[in-house]
């Protein structure tokens, strides 16, 4: 099974806190969107839009959060997430949210997406995208024979 | 010059908070939109999205906000909405968003749209676009004749 | 078990959409908490904010979505909410959110909720709250013998 | 009078898209507040979260939002901002949002606060905050004298 890692740091925005004065739930979701964003870039090789812009999408179908720990608005946090991709037609992001500091759980979870075309009909993945992965993969693997593990560099941008 | 108003009802959602225990700022171009979909389809007799199957497009281009005071987690609000069409390509609305009971403003402004296609340029407004509101307009004026003012019913749905 | 059920209707906003033409997916758990909200004042006899300001507050601790259907701006949505109440001191949701007219399914899952106190600490449900559930389950009991069934009207507030 | 600069790179996120293909505008008002909180921490030497702590608070009182070009999802973005004080209690913060390639054009506006303390009764700007904005323009001033000219580095977190 292919399996492809990313980190990615962000602030908590005063935006997404509410008035219990941690982050209101639904912005996990839009984290996890940020982490499989620059997974994608990073580890792919392709990015969600260049994805989206040769006609392949990757609606969510399923997502699943269990809720750990407060963050506050302007807490730096780390996102860690990993796709995995089985025989059927699905990509599985699993996806912790921590602070970076003390490394404390925020959330984690996991979205599951359908591949499908623009019209949203379900599609099988393209050759070519599979292709990507299992190279992707291949350069994980030679990166992590020759050092000894995988510890990818953390991105800052979002 | 052509003016057509309405007034909506709206509750205040947990997740338009923020950790100062009002609304978050940005809510407050939200609630705009939310007014001016009920003005198009209550006074205008199309709605904004009849509008953009059509092809006509309103993008915003300018938006003012004076905030002027609080509103928490579940406050009813009444968000008042008035159109108006000048000379030029361009429809302006006002809007006043206060407590439904207290009366108390919480924000006001404006937003400023231009009229484009699915492309986003410019386009003139449409013939059958400048009829529709030339008619509505027609409708408030012998209303208000018939009853010696007007005073739209609320809507409540959101 | 204390089942209580509710049924609200809202308008998808046009900020609620994303590029791919649909509702983004963060926003079902916005949904999913107007659904809370409207079921606690209609069906408890307390609002939610009532409950906060009585010092007893229920942070999301669990979420699961299944997304089952597009929804586009302007589409009129039903919001199906009940809430269940086991012996352990969690509040579960089960939520549908399907299409008014088609009754299309749109997303459907559940949320799990703890009791803590404003500092986040958890507390047991005070006996006051489980005897206010325990009044509103036996009025819902005595209606669908008055009635042999349970038919909520629809609130059309959000 | 006091002026402070500064840059902040982020990318439109999927969630801040809307139907129309560009970001749904209420997203500029958070872009805003990313370019002021990164502004305040690295410009004044104190973040906005450490001035909330010490019981001064900002809240917007005026905005004004100019529309000039889209934005796509995944585009990287520049967020300009100027703080000026002047001798009234207020704060004021220029914003200019455009693509970090192309240098284009995407929002342009302003922001004006109020200082309150944490109930949002109106205060004077206590003395250390004053002193330390002072303090900021004068290494602003005496960065601009070594060098022949200020130019901020771009800061890339959000």
């Amino acid at each position: 099974m292919i399996r492809l890692s990313d980190v990615l740091e962000l602030r908590v925005r005063y935006s997404e806190t509410d008035q219990m004065g941690t982050f209101y739930n639904s912005r996990a979701l839009e984290w996890f969107e940020c982490g499989r964003t620059e997974l994608m870039r990073r580890r792919l090789g392709m990015s969600y839009a260049a994805l989206e812009a040769r006609g392949v999408f990757l609606p969510l179908v399923e997502a699943h959060l269990d809720f750990q720990g407060g963050a506050r608005y302007d807490d730096l946090l780390v996102i860690s997430s990993t796709v995995e991709v089985s025989g059927r037609a699905k990509l599985r992001f699993e996806v912790l949210v921590s602070h970076a500091e003390s490394r404390k759980a925020v959330v984690c979870g996991y979205t599951v997406h359908a591949f499908t075309d623009r019209q949203g009909k379900p599609i099988r993945p393209p050759a070519w995208f599979t292709q990507l992965l299992a190279k992707a993969a291949d350069n994980v693997a030679a990166a992590a024979g020759a050092t000894g593990g995988v510890s990818p560099e953390t991105s800052r941008l979002s």
